[in-house]
């Protein structure tokens, strides 16, 4: 080892600092329920958090301490069994130590023949099971689905446009291309269109039915129209949970339809994918195994840390021409390191990949995919109760119904729709700065809603009852509190 | 806590689990200069790894068992002092504690107030301060330089498009859209021309001068070509450090035609950015603080482990223009955890992201950028010093000057061209399994390279004597093996 390595000069003494640094983390995650959901971080450590470059090291232990006291306790929120905020898993303990242990290994996942690439494609052929995709599809591990739906429409588009738009362009393609995802859809999908060069009106909102479903007859007009005007319809994106209400859209109809409109299918399953799982949702989620491309998350509903989600594209020929480009100094060899054939960066826009591979195989391989399936069945089951909780409550109104995992209602006692709209915002807000809880808010259908999301699996029934209580008193107390003196609740 | 959560049942019991799992980890990299650089995966070991999907899970330590058997002496081999392949950087221990805590704290830096994202903000300071950038400009921790070329470009796209390309798409570009890098450039950057839409053929290769540069002259000429015939030049990239030889474009020269014809600069920095940080480079490279994006590699020659990379973008506004898009279930709050913007997830196209950003923190933190540099430039002088081996032994040939941190030779006592591309491609598989050293090839001038790259915290002086002994070792002993009975050398 040369004198100048970072490495450490006593091997045993960094042991002991990583135990005292794990500990502290893992009690933390112990303690978590006792701790508040979140907290604001302090003014003190966000001025510290500005100090410049650092030129000389410290002792390894000293940056722990500075983490222990700066950083530690002022993350995200989302460990703790009241976090109900946006779409956010919990994490896992497993699936740490799995990426710390990537992290020492230091692998690069770009290709090359070493066992990381082996294990991410275990991870692959796993997901393949899940959705019952075929053994001969691809896949890929990406930083979410974002990114895997950049992905798969980046092959959707080249397998589609017709002209080489890889070599020439997307001016190239012979007719204004166009894709179709409910209004529901999350905006990454339009933020895929927007990257891809296709423009973001380019992807047609589709209206959706009362349960938030993409309307397959108002599709079908829209791709006849689009036709009739000269553009070529290429893609539909179905939204499987979205992120508003949980909605599901009707899968099989989708796949008919795209199969015989010759458009690729591809599902945003982000997080309700996953619930293909569970009895309850699996007849509905069958059909994911006819899309053409499948995004979704382990970060989410399979809780592994942060981050980490994966796509499917059927067609391996039509994914891998849409990413591969080896130069001589990333020619594969038959023996040897250079080995390894198909290389991962053929499939994504990445030639360095970390091995994240490693935190899902560990997640997976200790608790298994049958008690993972359990977090997501009950979360499932809070959301219908927390729906009931909510329908029992006279000051309380449900915005939308419960087809998943989450719940969106409000504080419905005030004088009038704006002022209830802030009134929501604000409980919304005082949740999180007492550190109560962390649900988030959406607008539906006009208003301003509090949304429970339920990916957590720290999160037991208790944690909703008091989520509810606290709602409930939040409300009196703030709608008294910003009454003018004098008005009537009549008002 | 719920009966049903993923977590342990006995913390302290974790607790073990994780120190017995990073010790085995750490001890490994302790001893890794003992070991063989790489040695193939076994065939047992790649058969376990096709099981399918657990459905019950097994017990952590088991798990662990499993993971030390048979992936922990399986990796990519570039913690190892004697890897030279490719460009890898070769990890550090600090910043992978940095990595294992960020997994147990599971922050998603998407956007949103909580301290994850005051440490980004803090990391990407740093590297404002490393460039010379200004404080108003915006950036953004990625995957790699891959990910921050697309970032830069898609900027770059949108705000010199001549009309809403985000909205209309590429076909709604006046002219066609073009831009330019060197025939050295990195695949990434083609890549990139295609994810975005302009093609692979509107990246116009730049021919390179005697010393693999780019040729300002040549740039000059076919703007002007390419302006006449109706296209829009756009950008150019600048390659700070080529893969094949370390190459450093003239970044001053670029510069200024860049600002002349209003062009956007792009640097694709991924490893040689960081030279900046050296006397012999800092000259060459003061000038990247003109560019209007830089995209660079924490994971290769600041020894982070994978994955990170960051990109920088001048114009803030025009960064963020071209991916901010938020809906109703992401509006910001003034108070609370929706509080916190601007949030990271309008400058890059994921909405969920990762804390890598501790482990950079973590790094920079506990050696200093000092220390870092101190690394970069040890590398730069073992490359001179390899030049200088090569050139004192009689049957090796240098094939490119060396003028960064790599060097690519060959053995070169061989009876004719395509016999010495075979033989120093099978130098190369033997060496790597052998267990000897991992240098990677690639082609110079047409003809097979021993290609060494330099960016190890580990590596010694003495590593690479050993490395030029067992180059010549092996050539001799493979050229008497592959001779035909009675071939004489003279052939």
């Amino acid at each position: 080892m040369s004198d100048g390595s970072l490495d450490p000069e006593d091997w045993e003494a960094l042991k002991r600092s990583f135990h005292a640094a794990l500990d502290q983390a893992i009690d933390r995650l112990r303690d978590i329920g006792d701790a508040p959901v979140w907290r604001p971080t302090p003014d003190d450590v966000k001025a510290r958090l500005t100090a410049t470059l650092p030129h000389r090291g410290e002792p390894l232990d000293r940056v722990i301490d500075s983490f222990v006291a700066d950083i530690l306790p002022y993350g995200t929120g989302n460990t703790h069994p009241r976090f109900f905020g946006w779409v956010h898993g919990a994490g896992n303990t497993a699936g740490a130590l799995g990426e710390a242990l990537a992290a020492l290994m230091n692998c690069n996942v770009g290709g090359r023949d070493h066992v990381a690439v082996y294990v991410e494609r275990q991870v692959i052929a796993w997901c393949k099971e899940i959705f019952a995709y075929p053994a001969a599809s691809s896949g890929l591990l990406t930083t979410g689905t974002s990114m895997g739906t950049v992905v798969a429409l980046a092959a959707a588009r080249d397998a589609k446009a017709g002209a080489d738009v890889q070599k020439l362009g997307m001016a190239a393609a012979p007719r204004p291309l166009v894709g179709y995802a409910s209004s529901q859809a999350h905006s990454a999908v339009a933020k895929a269109f927007d990257l891809l060069g296709f423009g973001r009106d380019a992807l047609r909102a589709v209206p959706v039915d009362a349960d938030f479903r993409l309307s397959l007859p108002a599709l079908a007009e829209m791709i006849e129209a689009d036709r009739a005007r000269g553009a070529e319809p290429m893609a539909v994106v179905a939204s499987v949970g979205t992120v508003n209400t949980g909605a599901i859209d009707d899968l099989a109809g989708l796949a008919a339809l795209c199969r015989n409109e010759k458009l690729w299918l591809h599902a945003d399953a982000a997080f309700g994918g996953l619930a293909v799982l569970i009895p309850d949702f699996a007849p509905a989620l069958a059909a994911l195994a006819e899309a053409d491309s499948i995004a979704f998350d382990f970060h989410k509903w399979l809780q592994v840390p942060y981050d980490c989600g994966a796509v499917l594209v059927k067609d391996e020929a039509a994914h891998r021409a849409a990413f591969t480009d080896r130069r001589d100094y990333l020619a594969s060899a038959k023996r040897g390191l250079a080995g390894g054939e198909p290389w991962f960066c053929d499939f994504g826009p990445e030639l360095s990949r970390g091995f994240r591979a490693l935190k899902v195989w560990f997640t997976l391989r200790t608790y298994g995919i049958d008690r993972l399936a359990a977090v997501i069945e009950r979360n499932c089951r809070q959301a219908q109760r927390l729906g009931r909780l909510v329908a029992e409550r006279r000051e309380l109104e449900l915005l939308a119904p419960v087809s998943l995992n989450i719940a969106c209602f409000r504080f419905a006692e005030a004088r009038d729709a704006a002022s209830l709209d802030r009134l929501n915002e604000a409980i919304v807000a005082e949740l999180q700065l007492r550190g109560i809880a962390a649900p988030s808010t959406t607008r539906i259908g006009g208003r301003t809603a509090i949304r429970v999301n339920l990916t957590n699996h720290r999160t037991s029934d208790a944690d909703l009852d008091l989520l509810v209580d606290a709602v409930c008193r939040l409300g009196r107390e703030l709608s008294a509190r910003s009454a003018p003196p004098g008005a009537g609740e009549g008002r």
